[in-house]
C-alpha cells in the first residue's frame, strides 16, 4: 500500500533537544505503514500506482502520546467529582469498580481509544484490570497501546499478580504488527510491599521488560512512604531495583531534588499529568526542574475518571502553562519541549521504536490539524500556535501505522453508535444507586 | 418575531448560590430578543405563527460573558510568547501597538467577536485603544460589548483621557438596543497618579458610570504600590473612591486578606484570568478564598497575545481544576460556581441587565451544546460533565438578543474570509520586524 498525503504542512516533530520546524506545501509517502517520504511537495518522488490523500492544508504532526491512562475508566467518566480523595475512591469508585467485568473493559477501553483517535493520540500506556480485554479492544479500534496489569500484594503474597502480568507480556508483547506492547505494572509503593517490588524488578530483568508505576501522587503517599520505610517513593523503587529496566513513573507530583536526581540518572520517564493532578488536588509536578536535570517528561490524561477527558491537547496547553505560571517564570517551558514531551518522549517510554517523528523510515502515526478556524487567526508563531491555540477538535484525521482511523467526525470501520449505547448501558449498571450520595462500602 | 428552540435540555444557569439544574425535554420561546418560555417542551404555550429552530438535542445555557479583554489584540495572537514581561512588552506588543490604526482595530476586534461567538461568548467587557471602533465591531458581528477607554497619567495629566471615555460614555452608553455599554476605565494604579483615579472617580459618581481596571496582576506591581503609596492597589483605589461606584477588577492575583475584604465590602465583581496570569507567569489568584468572602468573582480570557485563544471554556475548565490543585481541597470550587462565574456574575459586572439566566423575562443570550462526541460520553453528571468536559468547539449555535450569529460553522451575515484576510494583512503589518528577534523600543 503506497499512499501519498498531499497539501499540508509539515511539522515532522521534536528530536532531542530541536526546536519545533515548519515546512509548507509539503507532502508524506508512506507505504506498508512506513513513512518514505516527509518534505517539500517539490522534489517529491514519482508516484506510480499511488494513492492520493487530500490533507486539506492542514497541519500534519506525529500522533500523540497518551503517556498515562486507565481507558476502561471512561465508562466512569467524572463519577463523584469534587469529592474528597478518600470519599471518591471508597464511596465512588471503588464500588462502581467491584461491579466491572471483562466485557465492561472491553467496551470502555474501546470508547477511550476512540475519544484519543479523534484528538490525535495513536498510542497510550495503561494499567487496569482484565489487560487482555484492553490489548483486544486497541486492537479493535487499530490503536496502539502500551498495557500493564497491575501488582500489588503485602508480605510476600503477591496473589498471583506479578504472573499475571507476565503471562500477559509472554502472551501479547510485540503483537498486532507491534501496536500492542506488554510493560510489567506496579502499582504503588503502598500497596506493594518491599518483596512484591523486589521480585516485580527480577521478573522484568529475567523477560526484559519495561516498569509502569504510580509514583509520588499525592504527599500522603510521600509521607506514608517515610514513615513506613523511611525513603521516598522514587528511592523506595529505585533501592529495590525497579528502575534498573526501562521505566515509566506516572505523576511524580512530590519530588525532593534526590528524587530528580535518581530519575534522571536511571533515565525514568515521567508521565506528567497536570489535568488529573489539579483535579484530584494532589498538586503540580516540578516539570522544569525534571527537565533541567535531564529527566525525560512525557504527558499522560490519567483515567477519565479524574479528568474527565482523554483530550490531550488539554495537557498539551497546560504544561505549557501552568508551569510558567507556577516559577513566574514565562521563559520555564518551550513549545518545543512540551510538544516533545507529547509525542516522541512518551513514545519512548511505551518502547514503540521509530513512532513518533514524521521522518523516513519511521512508523506512519500522523494527526492532520485544521488550522482555519478564528482560534488560529492570524498565525504569528506557529510553534506557540500549536501548543496555546490547537484544540483536540481541530485535529481532522488521525493516521496509526499508516492507516486513516478518524476522519472528519467518522471512524472507517468502527460502529461508533453502537459502541457508546453498549458504553451507556455498561456505564448505568456501574454507577447505580452511586451517581449523587453514597455511603461508603468497606473493602478490606 | 417569535421563535421556539424546540428538542434541547435547557440548563437555566446558576442564579446566586444555586446548584446547576438540567431540564430535559425542554424548549426555549423567544418573542423580540426576550424568553417567554424555557422549560418542559410539554406544558409549553400555543405557538401560532411561530418560527421553529432544531435544538438537535443540545444543551442549551445561557451565553457566556467574558468579563475581561482586549478584542483587538487578536491580531498579535500570540506575539512573542515565552518572553519575560518586560521583553515581551517592550519588544513586542509596545511597538506593534505604536502602529495600531482605527481601521486595525475595528478588523482585530472583529476577528475577535466571531471567536467569542464560535465559543457562545456572547458578551465581554473590553479595554482599548480606539474604543469607537470596538464598539462598531461588536455592532457588526451583533454581540454585546462592555468597552472603556482606560484612564492614564501622571500628576494632574491625563492628557484627556478622562475626558475621551466620558465622551465615549456620553455618546454610545446603552445603544445598539443595549448590546453597547460605556464603563469608564482606569488601566492600573502603576500608569496613573492619585489625581488621576480621584478625578476618574467623580466623573465616575457625575455621569453614574460602571469602572473598569487592571489590579493586582502580578506581584512586581504590588510592591512598586507599596513603595509608591503605602497600600496594595487595591486598597489605593478604594481610599481614592475607585470602588464607590459599581467596578470590575482584573486579575486580583496578589491579594491580602485585607484586600479581599475590601472588595466584598465595596461589591467589586472580580475578572478572574486563570490562562493568561499562568502564561505570563504572573501567578494564581486566591479565587477560593474571594469565594468564601463573598466576592463576586467572573472570569476573563485577556487579550490573545497573551492566552492566545478567547475560548472561555478553557478558563471555565481550568478554574475549576486549578484552584483544587493549588489548595489540596478538591472541594474548593464547585461547578456551579465556575457556570455562575462565566455566565451570570460576569454579564452583572458588565451592567448588562436581565442577561445571564435562561428565564422568562430575560433577554435571549444562550448557546446550544452538542454533547454527542466522545468525550462526553456517558454522561453521569451533567454538571461536571459541563464544566469538565465540555470543548469550545462543542458549541453549535450561539444566539445574541435573541438573533443567531452562530450557527454550525457559519456566522449568518457575516463574510468571515474577508475579516480574516484583512486580519492577517494587517497583523503582517502590525508584527513586521517583530517575529522572532526584536530589538527593545523606547517608549519613555
Amino acid at each position: 500500500m503506497y499512499k501519498r498525503i498531499t497539501n499540508i504542512t509539515l511539522c515532522p516533530g521534536v528530536p532531542d533537544g530541536e526546536p519545533l520546524t515548519f515546512i509548507e506545501g509539503a507532502c508524506i509517502d508512506i507505504r506498508d505503514g512506513v513513512i518514505e517520504y516527509a518534505g517539500k511537495g517539490e522534489g517529491a518522488p514519482a508516484t506510480i500506482g499511488c494513492e492520493f490523500i487530500d490533507g486539506g492544508g492542514c497541519l500534519a504532526v506525529p500522533g500523540l502520546a497518551n503517556a498515562h491512562t486507565h481507558a476502561a475508566m471512561s465508562l466512569l467518566r467524572g463519577l463523584g467529582s469534587d469529592l474528597r480523595l478518600q470519599d471518591w475512591l471508597t464511596k465512588k469508585i471503588f464500588p462502581a469498580e467491584d461491579r466491572l467485568t471483562a466485557d465492561d473493559v472491553y467496551v470502555g477501553a474501546q470508547i477511550a481509544f476512540v475519544e484519543m483517535l479523534r484528538y490525535g493520540v495513536t498510542a497510550s500506556a495503561d494499567m487496569y484490570m482484565f489487560p487482555d480485554e484492553v490489548c483486544d479492544a486497541a486492537e479493535a479500534v487499530g490503536i496502539r497501546v502500551a498495557m500493564c496489569y497491575p501488582a500489588t500484594g503485602q508480605g510476600s503474597d503477591d496473589g498471583g499478580s506479578i504472573e499475571k502480568g507476565a503471562d500477559l507480556l509472554r502472551r501479547r508483547h510485540n503483537t498486532a504488527n507491534g501496536r500492542v506492547r506488554i510493560m510489567l505494572g506496579a502499582h504503588a509503593e503502598y500497596t506493594s510491599s518491599p518483596d512484591i517490588i523486589r521480585a516485580l524488578a527480577e521478573k522484568a530483568r529475567d523477560l526484559g521488560a519495561s516498569i509502569h508505576a504510580h509514583v509520588s501522587e499525592t504527599r500522603a503517599e510521600v509521607e506514608g512512604c517515610f514513615e513506613r520505610h523511611g525513603v521516598s517513593p522514587v528511592k523506595y523503587f529505585a533501592d529495590l531495583g525497579l528502575f534498573d529496566q526501562p521505566a515509566l513513573a506516572a505523576h511524580c507530583v512530590y519530588l525532593s531534588d534526590a528524587d530528580i536526581d535518581i530519575l534522571a540518572a536511571k533515565g525514568v520517564f515521567v508521565a506528567h499529568n497536570p489535568v488529573s493532578n489539579l483535579k484530584l488536588a494532589s498538586g503540580v509536578a516540578p516539570v522544569p526542574a525534571m527537565l533541567n536535570a535531564g529527566v525525560r517528561v512525557c504527558l499522560g490524561t490519567d483515567g477519565s475518571a479524574s479528568n474527565n477527558t482523554l483530550n490531550l491537547w488539554e495537557e498539551i496547553r497546560l504544561m505549557s502553562i501552568l508551569h510558567k505560571g507556577i516559577s513566574g517564570d514565562p521563559a520555564s517551558i518551550s513549545p518545543s519541549q512540551t510538544f516533545h514531551a507529547a509525542t516522541l518522549a512518551g513514545m519512548r517510554a511505551m518502547g514503540f521504536e521509530r513512532v513518533g517523528l514524521l521522518v523516513p523510515g519511521w512508523r506512519a502515526d500522523i494527526a492532520l490539524i485544521d488550522r482555519s478556524g478564528p482560534h488560529h487567526w492570524p498565525i504569528l508563531e506557529p510553534a506557540g500556535d500549536l501548543v496555546y491555540s490547537t484544540q483536540g477538535a481541530d485535529v481532522r484525521m488521525t493516521i496509526v501505522d499508516g492507516i486513516v482511523r478518524y476522519i472528519d467526525g467518522k471512524f472507517p470501520g468502527l460502529d461508533t453508535d453502537d459502541l457508546k449505547k453498549r458504553a451507556c448501558v455498561a456505564a448505568r449498571r456501574l454507577t447505580d444507586g452511586l451517581i449523587g450520595g453514597a455511603e461508603p462500602i468497606d473493602r478490606a
